[in-house]
């Protein structure tokens, strides 16, 4: 028994508490749905991004330069998912391609379910190319949830400092390219470059580090490039 | 039954899942050990501020400009929330103060239950005034655990962009300050800091709003001004 406080529970003796397992049915379920969104866009031979990272990391600016530089060439949409608003969903259409807003009201990440639906409203047609799916601004929930993805990216902006692969490493472990954005910040932040291209690679050897500047564009191309060769996919 | 993929289920209906609906019986049991933590507090006389905010927000940094300039005053310790590492708890105790570091290994928030543990290591006596916690980097979960503060702080850095209050109201909400952090970036970003207070006032009329600096000191002695009003609160 506790002596300030006579508490008898097993608090004193653990930190993680039941709040902090998700339910595995859920995640299973989560699973299932997502086999069956990756299954559907095989079938229409769509390629689906999920673009991962913190609020304000810069996912809807990436975008921003992406589309432009690839409409033309093949069949784009966008999924965006926030807590709330549209804002998002009004800087994509901008662009002049479709665009579905996913709000959450309050809920921390998409689920395989949310973009299931999203799909069948926007775009599940053999004329589109790929779909980009921007999560909720959250560099921890949407790890344990796969959306039927081919690809998992996660922006990190230089802002948010060199350390972040190794404070938040499920999210960087399971993704296939981190793009680091506001690389023009870097002169007035206090970032090492190599230092977190290190860290990143202990958590994830096989992650590619995409180093840019959606402001000078540098690195654009090189983004570019990868995205081409992740549109080729074999299947 | 849905034309592509046969789905009977209600994933065409809805957008919100079960996973969504956080368990109001984890609910309850933590605003009981939230409601425990904050009696326990109150006896001995301590405030407790409860600090919130994405990663790379600058929380650790408010931190480190804040506590040399208040030790010598009052006595203060740190409980640090992190998913993994100790490297924030290793930056505070250079500062020498005490520090208790909780690591989530993959959660995404703290819980009462976790803070009612780190206190009874680390602070329950007569002789502290002040316990900072530093949650988990997250703009969403944390808003719905309190742990039994007196008062919630969100750090927002300028680099995260002027539209955050209104795409994660429910955080902003419940607090009672918020830190607009990186004042020194503004001139290198497309934020309008004037924006950001209308956006934050329509979400929470009531909050406290500080811009600062960690780097050029500016806006330092209003938040330590606050903090000294926050103290002396009465119980």
């Amino acid at each position: 028994m506790c002596e300030h406080c006579g508490n008898h529970g097993n608090s004193h003796e653990k930190e993680s508490v039941a709040s902090f397992t998700i339910n595995k049915d859920i995640l299973s379920k989560n699973a299932e749905i997502a086999a069956h969104n990756r299954e559907m866009l095989d079938r229409f031979g769509i390629t689906m991004i999920n673009i991962v990272g913190s609020p304000g990391s810069g996912k809807t600016t990436l975008l921003e330069k992406t589309i432009p530089a690839i409409k033309n060439e093949i069949k784009v949409a966008v999924i965006e998912g926030d807590v709330e608003t549209s804002n998002d969903k009004e800087r994509i259409e901008k662009l002049g391609i479709p665009c579905y807003q996913i709000n959450t009201h309050g809920a921390c990440h998409l689920e395989a379910d949310m973009v299931h639906k999203a799909l069948h409203e926007l775009c599940l047609d053999e004329s589109y190319d790929l779909v980009f799916v921007e999560n909720v601004g959250n560099l921890i929930c949407p790890a344990d949830f796969p959306l039927g993805e081919d690809f998992r990216v996660v922006v990190l902006s230089t802002a948010e400092g060199d350390d972040k692969p190794e404070k938040y490493p499920e999210i960087f472990f399971g993704s296939d390219a981190v793009i680091l954005s506001k690389t023009d910040l870097i002169e007035h932040l206090d970032f090492d470059l190599e230092k977190c291209r290190e860290r990143l690679l202990r958590v994830n050897p096989k992650a590619k580090l995409i180093a840019l500047s959606a402001k000078n564009g540098k690195g654009i191309d090189e983004w570019l490039s990868w995205l081409s060769w992740a549109i080729t996919k074999p299947r």
